[in-house]
């Protein structure tokens, strides 16, 4: 906890009060600040936000806001890369082979992958993945989070080229598979996941059932996941 | 053709000329309007989008927009119509039974519908699509358009019920259906999709596969489409 975080009155920063008060998840500013930004650009619009809003709805100033990030453009892309970070990390665990016991077939790494990175866009307060489609994502300041996106899309490619025939449309499956994990972010629009790991496992299944893995090792990996 | 429609000059309407000259799709202006709106509300956004730039991009005054169409939520509530209710007359198409030869079976209208609807999501000069997930469309302005989708939902849903066996998670696998078939929206914002036949049947027959239906028995929908 930093001595400014909310929540410790005992160190509150002297100066102006902070005009919300409001609490928000997160021990530091910086946590606060990228979760206001979080609300307002999926509740009211990112075009319609600005970075006076995002400043009183943590209750600090805007000078302060600055004081963490450089421009709206640089929330956002933070906000973004939170969204295909972590399912990065953990397609880069899939490669490492264990140093006991067999490694993991195919198939199974797909299930998993597939399985967390719904648990990803479902999780968190707000649904981010929203985002993906507004059009100044477009543009060359959020060309890494691109990247990265790409990069995640290619490690679900490499995966389903272990499990389909030489010469299948290995780019034509991926399309469909990184769409029907993606496609969480709408439904999630329309209304709460309640069960979230649930929701993970039939995408997942889905996945798998798209690449032609047969149902009953589908049933078995979810039975052992 | 009206008088005042583009591309007849003897029956131009006298006054101011029109900024832009322009030439728009559609015999109408009303048909050019909504395109002009369709370009801007996807590449600048619908916030940062006024009447009066839309009035711009078509050549024409703001008050002739006002003639047409009473407000820019107006234009948008048309435009996200035209995404979904081609496929709903599609879908009511498919429930009447032809009057020579066998009815078409359940899995065969799943297949027509889901490559239909994929059609109409990559068709048009615009990823309409796109604006599906504004926070904007949340609002009661655009009840009647979530009323319209929803029914399509419900037709995929009808038509996977009648594929599933009694008790399964129709609903469920609904989601991963109708989801599949809207992914073609983010492959679209990415890149241009130049064979639409193909990808429909693509998206087609994964829907196929996520509801079970067997592989020699989706190869031959491919082949009879």
């Amino acid at each position: 906890m930093t001595p400014t975080s909310p929540g410790s009155p005992a160190t509150a920063p002297v100066g102006r009060p902070r005009s919300g008060g409001r609490q928000r998840p997160g021990g530091t500013p910086r946590e606060e600040i990228l979760d206001a930004a979080a609300e307002l650009f999926t509740s009211r619009g990112y075009a319609a936000t600005s970075t006076r809003m995002i400043a009183d709805a943590v209750g600090i100033r805007q000078a302060s806001l600055y004081y963490h990030f450089t421009s709206k453009e640089e929330l956002l892309a933070e906000l973004l890369a939170g969204t295909v970070r972590p399912s990065l990390g953990f397609a880069a665990s899939l490669d490492h082979e264990p140093s006991v016991g067999q490694p993991l077939p195919a198939e199974a790494k797909l299930f998993a992958l597939a399985a967390y990175d719904t648990g990803v866009l479902c999780g968190g307060r707000w649904n981010l993945g929203a985002l993906y489609l507004l059009p100044e994502v477009r543009g060359d300041r959020f060309e890494h989070f691109r990247k990265e996106r790409a990069e995640l899309r290619t490690a679900y490619a490499t995966l389903i080229s272990g499990l389909t025939e030489p010469g299948a449309a290995t780019d034509d499956l991926t399309d469909l598979v990184f769409g029907l994990v993606e496609s969480v972010i709408t439904i999630r629009s329309e209304r709460e996941i309640v069960d979230v790991d649930a929701m993970a496992l039939r995408v997942a299944s889905g996945c798998l059932r798209l690449v032609g893995v047969p149902a009953a090792r589908i049933s078995a990996l979810q039975a052992g996941h």
